[in-house]
């Protein structure tokens, strides 16, 4: 059935039954009223929207329904967690041509449920509307369980660290795109990695925890999100080309490749952080995914990144990373 | 200069120029980081999300960017008003085709700052990605003031009422459409009752501090929506036709096609509620906008509605508002 058959109330009236009771004790009020409403103690808040446009941040031929669902939300949770907060409550403005297929909208919301009852998130409100291509925004409010991470707050003698690996989900997508043949259980990992990335939520827990005040979630690229990192927080950073942390699949599957991808390539969604060298080796111990130092913070240069080869020399690089206007091409890299 | 041009980062350091310091105290972090955060006490929290798509919900030919700034937060206020809430924090979701000129976007954002201004919103947050079409998706964070205005709450027994006059908005499209010629001031009375709806949060406070429990915003039209809070409620309504509050514009612009106006035209922005008689006729001495009872609720036939004309028959009437979906032609009627 499509979605102009079955009508806009009919399918909000499943979506609803697709979404399930909210789980939150604080909740008040959820799906069906003018409103979402829920009780807040004394606390900080934190609030984000991010976008999935059909054919800018996706092609319904590579992703299904429940990955487009899982990362929709996926991306608006990194936010929080490169906050240091918990997420709470989601929002959905879903944009649809009329001839979608009802059962793909489902799998879209079984996709998000999936991953909000992964992080304790309830999906308590939004609205659907007919578009020219298939829109998915969600917004997401949290919660800060104490100090916040800003992108402000790097400070000149900090070190520059990464969770995880970089580049998978670029690495990922190429795959996707090109339907290059690697053994299935390669080809799947670097799905995951493009297709349902698991947001740092507890890890940016612990960085609160241990003091660390400066992060950003990678969305758009290393070089791309450590330039917001150095021009909010008015400082250079000097990145030690060698010690990026390249998977080794994704060193055997692209070779040469493999550097500009951890540099440039975005949607990895880990934690990119900066702290005081005793800091960094205590959360190590700690952190239960890898953390991997990968440059400093320094004084000069404002705003710039020296990117630096293991014999320390200065290297050229000139892609920076993701720019919804500029960069070309129909979908993100 | 074209936002290609630019480039999306240049765009968002504009737009934050352009909406510039935020007002409330509350606020922690705003534009530019990973989320907006701001600090609450003890209280209830409401949160809601609405999109305009361009050729879905407005057209350019139509509507200037300034007035689709007013508009997209507008829809959103309206919705916390519907709670009984004030609104707080405004997060933007921009889709844009890359030819966009930067001019019509600071023009948008001028339109949302007037209204976040007159409504003490602060817009603290969102994100920029291209699009196929101009894409805005507002959502808001806001706080309850005391109990809250719900779709469930309505009972039997109560009547029910509205704030303004109905249809405005909808005759206000079809003048701009047509361009069809009557006086200049009746027009611009038109056009604003189409592109720049004022939120009744004022008016949301009143009926709560009064002890008013269920209302709704008439954005899908006074059939749809009051529908939605029959079903809500499980009850049913009569709406006495001839008591509706019909402006005398439309009266003379519209003849007889202005009950058709008031009942299915959407996006009045009005408030639509239901209390006891008692409770009403106290509204209408402290209420400075007016106020009319136009029907009551019943509790039989759950979730439908009787229409009654002077004489106290049932009348017959097929349209009942906007369905998605369903609707025929581009825009929203």
């Amino acid at each position: 059935m499509k979605v102009r058959e079955l009508g806009e109330f009919g399918l909000i009236e499943l979506i609803a039954r697709t979404v399930g009771k909210a789980k939150s004790r604080d909740l008040v009020v959820g799906i069906g009223d003018d409103t979402a409403a829920w009780r807040t103690e004394k606390s900080i808040q934190l609030g984000t929207t991010d976008i999935l446009i059909q054919n800018v941040h996706f092609t319904l031929g590579i992703a299904t329904w429940r990955e487009l669902g899982w990362k929709a939300l996926a991306v608006n949770i990194s936010d929080i967690a490169a906050m240091g907060g918990k997420p709470g409550f989601a929002m959905v403005s879903l944009g649809l041509p009329a001839e979608t297929e009802v059962d793909n909208v489902v799998e879209l919301y079984r996709g998000m449920k999936e991953i909000a009852s992964k992080f304790d998130v309830d999906i308590v409100g939004g609205n659907i509307s007919r578009a020219p291509v298939v829109i998915i925004d969600v917004s997401l409010v949290g919660k800060a369980s104490g100090s916040l991470l800003t992108r402000s707050a790097a400070a000149p003698g900090d070190q520059i660290a990464v969770t995880g690996y970089l580049g998978l989900s670029a690495a990922g997508l190429k795959i996707l795109k090109s339907k290059r043949k690697l053994d299935l259980k390669t080809t799947a990992f670097f799905r995951e990695a493009h297709l349902r990335p698991c947001p740092r939520v507890a890890e940016g827990q612990v960085l609160v925890q241990h003091g660390v005040k400066a992060a950003i979630d990678l969305s758009d690229g290393l070089l791309s999100d450590l330039t917001h990192i150095c021009k909010s927080s008015r400082v250079g950073a000097r990145i030690w080309t060698n010690k990026l942390p390249i998977h080794p699949l994704l060193e055997s599957a692209f070779k040469k490749q493999s550097l500009g991808l951890a540099l440039s390539g975005g949607e990895d969604y880990e934690l990119l952080f900066t702290a005081r060298r005793g800091v960094i080796n205590k959360l190590k111990k700690v952190m239960s995914s890898p953390i991997t130092v990968i440059g400093e913070i320094v004084d000069d240069k404002q705003g710039q990144i020296t990117l630096l080869n293991s014999e320390g020399k200065a290297v050229k690089w000139n892609e920076t990373g993701w720019d919804h206007f500029k960069s070309p091409g129909l979908t993100r890299k």
